[in-house]
């Protein structure tokens, strides 16, 4: 899923952070929206999620540019109680409501040692692990699960109902490596096709089938379309895709019932809900004792020996990880088109060039 | 999964109730924990899951007589917040501590929106659904994390690591059923790989292989075993394996790790720890509105064109449901062989015989 090292130029993840915030305060973006949407976007480019880093940045100027976005956005909460809110993302940035959103669940755990928010009215709100990831530092572990339009066909059935609905998950460890899952409930995300496309590579079965008579498609499309599905986690019925389906479902009870903002079913393309949740470990057992329970765990995982095929044994969240600790110490590697893209855009709106 | 009809006897719910729950008195369990047990394994014969049903009565006595579970139990609130608990379970059923973890939730809930509750020290707890369905009555959310005893192997490693660490949700709805969720994270139970043992089916590849090299396994052992694991669900790492083996890790953190009574690898064999979350609706939108909601989305889903060689689409919880329906009217269908276990322990502790 890499940029091939000829094809790319390093940057330096701040001075890209700032070269994308630049570009979105050019826009009309608040200097605080700008640098939360920078920050996201280079995080993912930090930790290896490509697909949802600053290549993403002229995309979402053109949301703006198109009316898709409301920029700048009023965030409003809808409702609140001590360990609950309901917050309106105002049709902007999806990033903005989701980082208000997992913070305000952060500060209700600290009060209450639990909080739950639930951002409805958004949009894409990238990299999903980062909003759990917020809770760390706090010695929390955070949880977020969104919606989106849909790509999931039910088991047993023909045609997207349901939306590849991530769900991520963080909990914090002591020596150790947090654990961080992020995972789309579909077989995989939109991304995984969208490259073997690029790349020309078969798709395995499992992963899309055809809308017509849930024929797998090994020949990978280069975009959503009516005629092809992504299958569930699990694939078929014998090997628990109802679960993968089950999971998908659940997640558009928590964000799209729950918030009020609807089910993948009834979202326009690129709209959004999403919900929050921290836990407040302390309220449970000293967090010191935790962080050591999760070493203990996270080494007894990293011990088991490795299958033919394999070389080691990985805990969710160690592969970016290690990404992340060479991209900073390097540099982040973007496509040299991509670099341009950024600079003429950042060009055209008079914004500083700094990459 | 189903018992023969021609080896079958029907029996009415609350008389197979009264009957194991004279068992349980009989055997020194206070009157209100062995109500409890009885009607969490009556639910799931009830709702088809008869791997976790009345079968298993005699076997817990077992447990009471070999000192594993200690009977009467006394249950302990370590640990208490308006939000959040943690239960010691006494070393007695895990059900009974299940049952009160789930209760003192849902108050929380009512309280201040949210409950979480951590059990541990416990034991098996039978259908995960049982607990989140609790909430259904109250217009709340449910869910209910497990650990055990490892059985899944992480994605290219060999050796069981994770327990098949099941996920129950549940959420009201008002016209349709409600979503019941209720899956193990391993690609199948344990249950399904006896029932083929059984059965003399062979295994798909996909559920299990050998601890040796990762060979899978095709023909079913009878029982769990150091020589072979379950595969997490989604099997191999193409396929999203890591994503089943994530989730089984999480419910590790849930409920082995924040309620501080031990990861799978730590659980003696037939010891569980649990975690447990209760959702007040109301506080987040008018329970009407969000039922509705659910309603129009669960029809959106079985309006699905069946995909060939299926009749129909199908949303979590409604295979149980409908045999629940018939099952309560019909009676349920247990083994003879099962009855004449049950009575004979039955006399022999001097308890009524009403089956």
């Amino acid at each position: 899923m890499r940029v091939r090292a000829e094809d790319a130029v390093l940057v330096d993840a701040s001075t890209l952070r700032e070269q994308v915030a630049a570009v979105f305060i050019a826009r009309g973006a608040p200097e605080e929206h700008a640098r939360i949407v920078a920050d996201i976007l280079v995080t993912a480019d930090l930790r290896g999620v490509d697909s949802h880093g600053a290549l993403n940045t002229v995309r979402y100027v053109g949301d703006i540019d198109s009316g898709n976005y409301t920029v700048p956005q009023t965030l409003e909460v809808v409702n609140e109680t001590p360990a609950t809110a309901v917050l309106d993302n105002g049709n902007g940035f999806g990033f903005v409501g989701a980082h208000r959103a997992m913070s305000m669940a952060i500060e209700k755990a600290r009060e209450v040692g639990i909080g739950q928010v639930v951002l409805r009215h958004g949009h894409h709100i990238g990299m999903a692990a980062y909003y759990p990831m917020m809770a760390l530092e706090h010695d929390m572990i955070g949880m977020a699960v969104t919606n989106s339009t849909p790509h999931m066909r039910p088991v047993g059935g023909l045609g997207a109902k349901v939306g590849t609905n991530p769900i991520a998950f963080a909990a914090p460890a002591g020596r150790e490596r947090p654990f961080v899952l992020d995972m789309a409930t579909t077989t995989v995300a939109n991304g995984k096709i969208r490259l073997a496309h690029r790349l020309g590579l078969p798709l395995p079965e499992g992963w899309a089938v055809t809308t017509e008579d849930g024929t797998p498609i090994t020949e990978a499309p280069d975009k959503a379309a009516e005629w092809w599905t992504l299958e569930p986690l699990g694939g078929t019925l014998p090997l628990g895709g109802h679960k993968g389906y089950g999971l998908g479902v659940m997640v558009d009870i928590l964000a799209g019932v729950l918030s009020g903002g609807g089910f993948s079913r009834e979202l326009p393309t690129g709209h959004n809900q999403a919900w929050f949740m921290a836990i407040d470990i302390g309220r449970f057992r000293p967090i010191e004792d935790f962080k050591a329970h999760m070493d203990a765990m996270i080494a007894e995982l990293h011990s088991t020996p490795p299958a033919p095929g394999s070389d080691r044994v990985l805990v969710a969240g160690d592969p970016e990880a290690e990404i992340l600790e060479r991209r900073t110490r390097e540099g982040i590697p973007l496509q040299r088109s991509l670099v341009e893209e950024i600079r003429a855009k950042a060009t055209e709106l008079g914004a500083p060039i700094l990459i």
